[in-house]
This record gives C-alpha cells, structure tokens and sequence, in this order.
C-alpha cells in the first residue's frame, strides 16, 4: 500500500502530519480546492499551487456526465487532463447525484437519474461510482453513499445510514479488485447518521468492520448550523480511528474549520473560496468582504494587508471592485487566488500552532480578528 | 521630448524598429492587445507579457464612463490601476461613442451623448479626450477624430474628414499645454478620408502640417474587405512621414496584419484574438478553429504543435473542448493566452523577416501553411 498517514503532532484533539500518496504528501490540516468539471474555476492549475494546495477535490458526477471517465481516462486520466500532477480526491457521486439531477430513484441497486446537462439517463452504484473513480485515477476515492437529507426524522436516517453502510461494504470489495490501482491508491469510507448520535457511533462501527484507509464525516454542513455540527463532531470523533485521515466533507467557513480543526479533522473540501470569489466576496482576516460594496471604489489599499497573494501584492480594491462592477474575468481569477490564498494561510496557520501546541491562543486570536471586521473606509 | 522611433532594417516597404517611450520600448511591427475596461479579458497582466506584448491599448470611451478617468489618476494613474508598467496608448473615445453610445449629437464643438451603461450623459471633444488621456496617463494618446461611417458618400467622407482635421488641430493644442507631461508622452494623428484617394491624400497633408509624433490610419476594418483596406493603403502609404510611426487602427486577421506590414504599417491592435478566446476561436499557424467543434473531443494534441504558449505546452485540444463546452472560465483564460501569443509570435517572425530582409519567403510561407488548414481529426 503506497497510502499512509504520520501525525507529527497533536495539541488537544487536534492533530498534524502527512498524507503520503503516490502523487505526494499531503499536509495535515488540509484544504482541498474543488475542481469540480477538471478544473478550479478561473484558475490554472500552477496558481492553485502556488496559493499552498497540496490536493484538489474532483467530482464524479459532472465528470461522469461531461466529459465522462471513460474519454478521460483515454485521455491518460484526470491529473493528466487537467494538468494538475498532485494528489487528486474524488468524491462518489453520492451527494450531487441528489442535488443536481432530475428524475433520481433510489434502490438497494444504486441512484438511477437522469443528467441535468442533457437529460440522458445514467445509473451510479458502489460498482459504478469505484469504476470512475478507479477510471478518473482517482488518489483517495470515497465510497458510495447517499447523503442523509436534513432535516430527517431518526427512521428516516437510520434507513439511510444503513443503506450507506451496506454500499459501503459494496464499494470496499468493488475497489479491492486485485488491481495495481487499488493497492497504489485508498479508498475512504464516510460515516452517517445525521445529527443522532446512536446513528453515528453506529455508522463508525460498521465502517471499522471494513478496512478503509481514512474515514469521512458526511451529511453536515447541509444547513444543521454550526452548532448542532459541531455537537455531531463532540460525540463522533472521539470513536473514530485515531490513526487514519479523518475528512469533514463539504465543510466550510473559515470558523466551521477552525473548530472542527480543534475536534481532530485533518481534511476539509468547500466551493466556498472559489465560488465567493464569482461573487464578489472575499475572505480577509479581518471579515468578510463583498467587494461590490460602493466603499471601495476609491481604496487604494489591498483586499488584506498581510496577504501575500498577487492579487493583494499587486491590486487595489479599487481595480478589483472595478472589474467586479464591470463583469470582467479577471475579477473572478483575483478574487478566487485571493480566497483560495487566504484558506491555505489558514491551514498553514493551524498547522504550525499544532505543532507549537499553541492552537487555543492561534484559535483566540482568530477570533479577535475576525471581530474586529473590516477595515474602516478611506476618507 | 522622451518620445523616438529607430527604424533598424527595411524590406521593401516594410521596416522594423523601435519605438522609445518612457515606459519603455516598443519593437515593431508591433501588435497591441486591448485592455477596454483596464484589463486585457481573462488575462493577467503579467500573463500579457509573456506572450510577448510590449504595449497595450486602453480605451478613452470606456474607462471615462467606468471607473472615470478622474478615479483613476487619484488612484495614480492607468498603469499602476491596472498593474501594467509597460507603454500604453489610449484611443480619443472618437470610434466608440459612434458604435457604443445612445443618443449622440455631433456638432463642431463634439460629442455629446449618453453611457451605454447607465444613460449618464457626457460629452466628448478634442480638449475632453486629451484630459481623459492625460488622467489615464497615456503614453500614446490619439487625437480626437471623427471615424467616418461605412459605407458613407465622398461627400459625407469629407465633410466627416475635414471635421476630423480640424479636431486634430484642436487635440494638437489641447495636449500641448506645457505640462510635462506633454513632453513626455507622445500624440498621434489620425487620416481619415475613407476609400477616396484624394481624401485621404488631402488627410495626410492637413496633418503633417500640425508636428504629430506619429500617423495612425482610420476608418478601415470597418466592413470594406481586405482587398479594398490594401488599396487604401498602396496609395496612402506613399504620402505618410517615413520617419515616424504609422498605425494602421483596430486591425486584424492574421493576414491583415501580414499585408499591412508588407505596406509599411508599424503598429496595430485589435480585439480578435482576445474576443475571439472568449468565443472558443483558437489561431493557429495552419488554421482558425472552432474549439466547440465535436472533433476535439478526444483529441490529445495541442491547440498548434508549434506554440510555445502554456496552453499549448500543458494541455489538449480534448481538454480545451471541454472547458469551452462546461462554460469554464479556464477556456478563454487558456485560448487568449494561446490567441495573444499566436498574434505576438507572427509580429515576431515578421520583424526577423524585415530584418533578414525576408520577408517575402515569409509571407509565402505563412499563405501556404495557412491555405493546409487545420491537422486531421484523430482516428
């Protein structure tokens, strides 16, 4: 197995280290940018890098629809294709099948649906969904779930977490196919059980059963707020192998990581910095900004003064509420190298006051800046 | 005066040279992206530069309406706003109040109108486009003219000429106020006088009667075909200065571009390249292509085997097609890049050629290699 993990070093419940893939490590906290159709929009790969990514998170269900695993992986795969050459995760399908197509129905087979680009029907299993990932060259591939709607009442759930814990042991054996690939790459299961917390231990000791390399947390951050999350985390994490990666799918603000940082997760994925950054938001220490606000557009100061990013070492307000206001592209690409800059400072930052067993005095002044909101207007 | 031109080699009617600036020099033949709104679309600045632009062209019309010519010189100045310390040159606004504006009025005095934007209303003259240009901080400011209409009668031509002569004269002095930054920067003419001979001829005269830095040639590539544009410029080339820079304005195709050199022509800018990324357009040294085409879709090969552009170098005519399909940002990031650098690379063979004193093997070689048309589908 060319898959491991080493905690360097761990303060409180919190923990650092190094994934180890074949595409190389990955530093623990980490944040993975979502380059959901084989590309982080409006940035080239080289700039996802240089704002401290070490992996990016692609998804199965638009790659499925367009421009399909199969073309892809004639292509030579996904790094390839996208020419991004680090470690790549993949999630199911699982959760965007629910969201995004039309005409879904759920058996004990898998999600049958039909495509939200075209219509065209498609099926997505365990089977399926590790084919594409397996196709796709996926470095950590998530099993099939199915994403616990919320709210839910606790039969509901049950029904789903069980269903996701039988897929589950589908996904790990359609995974272990005796191919090079599944010993060269890891397979990650993903706990359920909603907000119940009978559900969730359940949902842990089913997956312990099976031999995953890491284990997600799912179906949080699907509008329960952060305190019932982290409520959820309070309870989950402490049964959770101590050794493996522990991931918080689709998780989130800058102070929903923070916290589940503190409750011991190592990995997190979110459109949040990409995405904000198409709508004019940006993310600095100090607050979060809307940059078409009208008090910019004579502020010759960066968005965050103690950002490194170009966007911020070469750009005032100013220009970046111009381009916003005008729709021009560059807009877009500064604002999200700016956010996706600002997301691994902050990792980087939990990172090294884990290792300084520093993180609750990293962790109080986060929050007093963050108080502090943004800065006062020119003039 | 800061401002020279050095012609180093000629080729028949062709030259090469440069321009000096106090920004910095121009190599000509030159071709100037354009930057409407303070950003060359999709791209960064520093991006620009390595396909090899050692100049851009801002726009008068655009920027006086948003962010305001006045926002940016507080801001310090068009340059530093867009993170661009190279030369630029603006155009008067003259072309784009008559294709973009509602509501014109012509008279004597100039232009008075409403923005496309938001039904402001404004006026633009001789002496209001030579402050707008002063305020951005131009480094080439063109005179404010007139662009005749196409088709128009001889005596529309004329009279739209004989307005444009007299608004040189009155941009002439408007610009030589004294300032130093008169002395530092440079004003060009502009001919008009559409496809009459005797106009253009009686265009040219007027102007080298006022002591401009150089010539740009108006009112083509407005609809009147190559063959006609060529013909304008056998006999309007022969009258102009030698000595000075002849701009052949809002030009072109790839082989426009190529005939106007042929004809003595030293600099051009136009939006085909960069509008035509957006589009899914790719130039290539064989072809135009259409990246939505269905015969990219699995095709591993660059856009033009012989680019060196990152688009070129790091991905696939399959990967490109997809982005364009998926309405990806990356697709015009990545096919600017590519048309930016095709467009800066033929300027480049063409000054070697001028100066090996080559260039109608050049020219022969770029007609045939582009009548190959495009490599063959894959399978």
């Amino acid at each position: 197995m060319s898959f491991s993990m080493d905690i360097e070093a761990t303060d409180g419940s919190a923990r650092t280290g190094v994934i180890k893939t074949i595409r190389g490590e990955i530093r623990t906290p980490a944040f993975m940018p979502v380059g959901t159709a084989a590309t982080v929009k409006a940035m080239k790969p080289e700039t996802v890098r240089e704002t401290g990514a070490d992996i990016l998170l692609g998804n199965t269900y638009h790659l499925m629809l367009r421009p399909t695993a199969e073309r892809i992986e004639r292509l030579g795969g996904l790094h390839k294709f996208m020419n991004w050459e680090r470690p790549i995760l993949t999630d199911s399908g699982g959760f965007q099948v629910m969201s995004l197509a039309k005409l879904r129905k759920i058996t004990e087979e898998g999600v049958s649906f039909q495509s939200h680009i075209d219509g065209s029907k498609h099926m997505l299993s365990p089977e399926r969904s590790m084919e594409i990932q397996r196709l796709l060259g996926s470095n950590i591939v998530m099993a099939f779930d199915e994403c616990t709607p919320y709210p839910a009442t606790k039969k509901e759930t049950e029904e789903s977490m069980l269903l996701s814990m039988r897929w589950a042991k589908r996904s790990y054996d359609a995974f272990h196919n005796g191919s090079q690939y599944a010993t060269e790459n890891a397979l990650f299961g993903i706990v359920q059980g909603g907000v119940f917390e009978d559900l969730r231990h359940h949902s842990v000791a089913a997956l312990k059963e099976i031999d995953f390399e890491g284990l997600a947390i799912g179906g949080l951050a699907v509008g329960e707020g952060q305190d019932v999350m982290f409520e959820v985390l309070d309870y989950t994490m402490p049964v959770m192998p101590k050794d493996k990666p522990r991931y918080l799918m689709g998780v989130g603000k800058p102070d929903d990581i923070v916290g589940a940082v503190e409750r011991g997760i190592d990995m997190f994925d979110c459109v949040m910095p990409s995405r904000s950054g198409r709508t004019g938001q940006a993310f600095t220490r100090r607050s979060t900004v809307n940059m078409k606000n009208a008090r910019h557009t004579d502020d010759p100061r960066p968005i965050d003064e103690e950002c490194t990013c170009s966007a911020c070492q070469s750009y005032s307000r100013a220009y970046i509420s111009h381009l916003i206001r005008a729709g021009e592209i560059l807009g877009p690409m500064l604002l999200t190298e700016h956010n996706l800059t600002y997301y691994q400072d902050l990792m980087s930052g939990l990172r090294e006051a884990i290792a300084a067993k520093k993180l609750s005095e990293f962790v109080t002044a986060f929050h007093e800046k963050r108080a502090m909101g943004d800065i006062d207007p020119i003039g």
